[in-house]
């Protein structure tokens, strides 16, 4: 029997779940649940249903997939959906994880269920990387390093200037930062050092160039740390040239072993994504598969990518994985 | 309490358990078993004894990590330890890996002891991204590359031929084979589109160079499907310019996702290692750690890095992980 999925949210990441279960012949999708207006959601073929039926769906889904934002939405869904349902997803506001890993730890214990948190690329696939490579060389220093990629936040911080009709923003690795951890050197870095950010504005028809890159470029937080390069562009070299959501980056580990450390081992992962919230949602979708099976184990409460079986992730068997895989 | 360690087999390998053993606080070595004579053995200061003694040490050891070969040593010694000890081995024949797991698993079952196998890099840490990496995209293609580095089967291979004295050889990767599998095009690629070689050779004095290299480049399995570079050196350059056992590879999957494919997606992760013996024994500590721990649940049987909940391999708390890493 297929496992069935349902989706919580239907933005882009929802509609990138909806998608990747397409491609697991083992998933079936039961139906995607809103806030809004069912018949006016558009979906790639899923039913849709009002948030309020998914309590009576309970003994039709097997695993659900919550595609809600982490400011406000997960913080409230995934603790009360975790009462109902096994669950994923893919909270990624850092600080406020343990909190969040608690508060989903207790509901989904009291009712027996299975929820994964924290599940994506940073937090997720980024982290087992950092994970793997600090146990395995113990002494030694951690990178991570972003993009180039489309940053939202600092996309709409831009848009809030006054005289801005929209933007885009790319933050970029530096090829030389890069280039020295590669090599083992284990240099310090500041952040300007690390990344520059990119900024493609389209400013309303008369507006002051210069003090929107002003205000820009010293923006505190987001742009004043870093070397910000702003273009200005119009609208259609906007919606041409930048709408996808690519996104990636670099987590790298450089440690030394040996009687005196004389040897340097430097591992690599990284991430080329032409669609970062479909490949975000590739990742739940397989950590859905995980989440159903520990709890056909009998097992309950919140779990991370660090508790996971890498085998629960894949459809094939503990023999199929051995023979192919290893 | 310490985790104790003991190590059996004291070449590269067992080498490189002693000082990765240091490198992590919570462990410690009890002691290192040694077919040959003990008092010959000049450790970094680790206690030796003789491998007939091991038995009588059951409980003042908690993981016995194995270093032996694959081809004779451990298809009889994983199995036969795992009768005594929780155990950790680097079996890399990968044909023979699935006969090798039923023996050392029915052994390890019937002890109560836990057996971890094809611990390294690969097999091990490349397999596990390549199973991370095909859960995450089911739409793609996997490659490996391995190198820069020194193939030790090669390596004895071109020792063999009448007329070498010492030999060294290289497997290296194609760049341009690598940057069209990063680009996300998919390519099929030959055996010799993948990997060049490179050997440096120590030739008696008056041997004949060309058919020596005539018989290196056209050796069949180990060279005549690649192209092959010779180079004649002096002992002295050998030993000065290629005594270190150095290297690596690439473990790279592109797919696709979207309504008809339309996003590329590459995931990359490599290694560059100065010591390939040390790296793998840093793996196999953080394994034994694994292995100490799931024998502390109660679990038994062979497993292998698929079957791992990551946590297990690092020496910090859940807590602790998901505050600092995830």
């Amino acid at each position: 029997m297929n496992i069935r999925i349902g989706i919580l949210g239907y933005g882009n990441l929802g509609r990138g779940v909806e998608l990747a279960i397409r491609q697991n012949p083992d998933m079936e999708l039961a139906g995607v649940f809103t806030r809004r207006d069912p018949s006016s959601l558009k979906t790639a073929g899923a039913p849709v249903y009002h948030i309020d039926s998914a309590s009576s769906m309970k003994d039709s889904i097997d695993v659900m997939v919550l595609c809600g934002g982490s400011a406000t939405d997960l913080p409230v869904q995934t603790p009360e959906f975790a009462r109902l349902f096994n669950v994923v997803d893919s909270f990624d506001t850092h600080a406020n994880i343990p909190q969040h890993f608690a508060a989903v730890d207790s509901a989904a214990k009291a009712a027996g269920k299975v929820a994964i948190i924290s599940v994506g690329w940073d937090p997720g696939l980024f982290s087992v990387s950092r994970l793997y490579a600090g146990a395995v060389l113990p002494q030694g220093s951690d990178y991570t390093f972003w993009g180039k990629g489309v940053s939202q936040g600092h996309s709409d911080a831009i848009r809030r200037i006054e005289g801005v009709l929209d933007a885009r923003q790319y933050t970029i690795p530096v090829p030389s930062a890069l280039e020295a951890v590669r090599s083992g050197s284990s240099p310090e870095l500041t952040t300007r050092q690390k990344h520059t950010r990119e900024c493609f504005v389209v400013a309303e028809e008369g507006a002051d160039l210069a003090r929107i890159e002003h205000e820009i470029v010293s923006m505190p937080n987001y742009f004043a740390d870093y070397d910000t390069t702003v273009h200005f562009i119009s609208m259609e070299e906007l919606q041409r040239d930048h709408s996808g959501i690519p996104h990636g980056g670099f987590v790298i580990r450089s440690g030394r072993t040996g009687l005196e450390g004389e040897h340097s081992h430097v591992i690599e992962y990284s991430l080329k994504l032409d669609s970062n919230p479909e490949f975000t949602a590739s990742v739940l979708v397989a950590f859905a598969r995980a989440a159903y099976r520990l709890s056909l184990e009998g097992q309950s409460g919140c779990k991370t990518i660090f508790d996971i079986p890498p085998a629960l992730l894949s459809p094939e068997s503990g023999e199929e994985l051995r023979r192919k895989l290893l």
